[in-house]
């Protein structure tokens, strides 16, 4: 059902001959309707590609009747072509839908520093909006994947609204998000300051708190759209609630099929002296390629653990550090706790605890084992 | 030659049976005099091995009279009874030395977690002080290996004093240093001010501009010792240049021998605002797994390097950053350059250039490629 679960919307998912293989790669989301307010979050890296460029204008006006989304190429590093091409890919759907280019939002994955195949990308705009179904959703979901296995979707489902969302993601998870594609939909009646604030109040604890492999994207894009066909205005925390459920639902999907990884990873910082200094935590942990090739071997290192936290300057003394391994505490105050023979690393989800003794904030980070597919998928092609 | 080069030291490596590969795990260095006096740079961790906590300590007095390393165990976070063990080794070598335990520096490497075998531990320093001899400092170097594939020595020669060297490291190169250990020594006559202030500015510019995989150790110690025997003061600058030549000597032989790598990648970061601002980003490059994956895979992928300087505060501006790999221009003002076909990757040694057109400082920074064989080194064995 994906972003078409919520009332007013359509989508489709085409091949539009971008990607040499022929799999589909252009999808198209749109707002029905009656109302068109939208939020969006980006990157939060400096090189942004041409279509964050241009949608981060777009979502300035609050409105966003059509997102056009293509894989196959990132349009990032491409120089004033590349924005004069997003600019061109928008045009086509306004003109093809009868809307106003200016509320018109487009995103990109794939290789940066090309230049998109636009005599094959805008034949595709048309092809796209010739396909839109009250039942596209799941075809938009496949055509935004790159080196996804799997498409990615998800729904909240409330007492007479939703909110339904999309997702592509695989290689860059990391801060400020990641090379992922978000597309989220709500026929809740809300006005885009509130759909922004629940926006961000659920990416905060959700796709930012992702990292898998610590490389930031120039394309990330989140987006909310909001039709107001239900008719229904939720109270802002059950808004709220139900844009994270549906985040963190695609988060955790994102996590399960990122490049090369063979363990989940739930990263739980506790008793920090702030949640910020647990996130920082969380992430220099995450962040670290001995950890993450110990993991890999089911190995309960926490020296590496340990040596990590090390590196930061959260509030912590090294002799009252804890960390347990699948609910094992095999380090206690900063030496040698439980047997570490006692932990059982060989489930794809695993648990690493770094009690922090230094406060009562907590925060939770996910990422990945670092393996040899990972650096086989990032080394043998270009992406 | 290594640190018996200079006039004035003795030097011993043998095998105590800490491990239990039956190789050399214990080294001892010991300065002659006349002059005792001696400077060290530690881990920035703040989860820092005993003998480290300890010859912090002796090193506040700014005299050394020799150094005990082991390899085959780091003794870090091993409590209140790991300082002991520490505590005991420099006493052992104090009373077979006839010195004082204040005056001797202790330096642990292996894994993390566990209490050094002090039954193999305190003979083999009785040991290692029959075997001192003017012509120890190869062994010394041997004795002090974990994962290295080779022994790393190296000499200054000056006219009529010395500075000579050995170091270990191969795994956790970073930045603040590294499970890296190294002894320096030289004959001239200064004193412990001057050491010091040749020895900060020798490796701010050579082992802390050394990144392999960007995990800190918790065990990182690099001592100066001086014994004054050539008699000779050399002028400050012309020392600090001979302790640079040793130290930069030693990091690309550090590089060289990396866990799994198959690529040393030097990476110049040209035009900066500040040298500082030219570390970070030559740093965060150093850093991001995709771009080490890409070299790996021989991919001149500039989209990488520009994503990650993207995730700096630096003084750039997107559409005017250039990159070149092994001399080819790939990225001109932020977009496509020459073309990646020109870009030659087949040597080992990989050079970088980020030119980011906001001033004129500059900085290098050695880092490796990320490879399956790195993650196999890591995930199939506890170190």
């Amino acid at each position: 059902m994906s972003v078409t679960a919520p009332q007013g919307f359509t989508a489709a998912g085409i091949a539009a001959g971008i990607k040499s293989s022929g799999q589909p790669d252009l999808a198209l989301v749109v707002n029905q309707g009656p109302r068109l307010a939208a939020a969006g979050v980006f990157t939060s890296n400096r090189v942004k590609a041409a279509p964050v460029l241009w949608s981060e204008q777009v979502l300035k006006g609050g409105q966003v009747s059509a997102v056009v989304l293509n894989s196959g190429g990132a349009n990032a590093c491409t120089g004033p072509r590349g924005f004069q091409d997003t600019h061109a890919t928008a045009e086509r759907a306004a003109e093809a839908l009868g809307h106003n280019a200016g509320e018109i939002a487009v995103a990109s994955t794939g290789l940066i520093g090309e230049l998109l195949p636009m005599d094959k990308l805008l034949p595709g705009v048309d092809t796209a909006v010739a396909a839109l179904s009250e039942h596209g959703g799941e075809k938009a979901a496949l055509a935004i994947k790159t080196t996804d296995t799997v498409h990615k979707t998800a729904v909240a489902q409330r007492d007479g609204w939703s909110v339904g969302g999309m997702a592509k993601g695989a290689g860059m998870l990391a801060p400020g998000l990641a090379t992922m594609l978000v597309v989220l939909t709500t026929d809740a009646d809300l006005d885009s300051s509130a759909l922004d604030r629940a926006l961000r109040a659920a990416t905060r604890v959700t796709f930012d708190r992702v990292d898998s492999d610590g490389c930031m994207s120039t394309n990330d894009t989140v987006l909310l759209l909001a039709s107001g066909a239900s008719g229904t205005t939720p109270a802002e925390d059950e808004f709220t609630a139900a844009v994270r459920e549906v985040c963190a639902d695609l988060a955790r999907q994102l996590i399960g099929d990122a490049e090369g990884a063979s363990k989940d990873i739930r990263i739980e910082v506790v008793n920090a002296a702030s949640e910020d200094e647990a996130v920082t935590v969380g992430r220099v942990i995450a962040r670290n390629n001995l950890f993450k090739c110990a993991v890999h071997g089911e190995d309960p290192n926490w020296g590496r653990v340990l040596s990590a936290i090390g590196t930061t300057d959260a509030a912590f003394e090294p002799d009252r550090l804890n960390v347990a391994i699948n609910g094992v505490w095999v380090c206690k105050n900063g030496s040698v706790g439980e047997d570490r023979t006692l932990v059982d690393m060989r489930y794809r989800e695993v648990v690493i605890t770094a009690d922090l003794a230094a406060g009562d904030a907590s925060a939770e980070i996910w990422t990945n084992d670092l393996t040899a597919d990972y650096v086989h998928e990032n080394s043998a092609y270009s992406s």
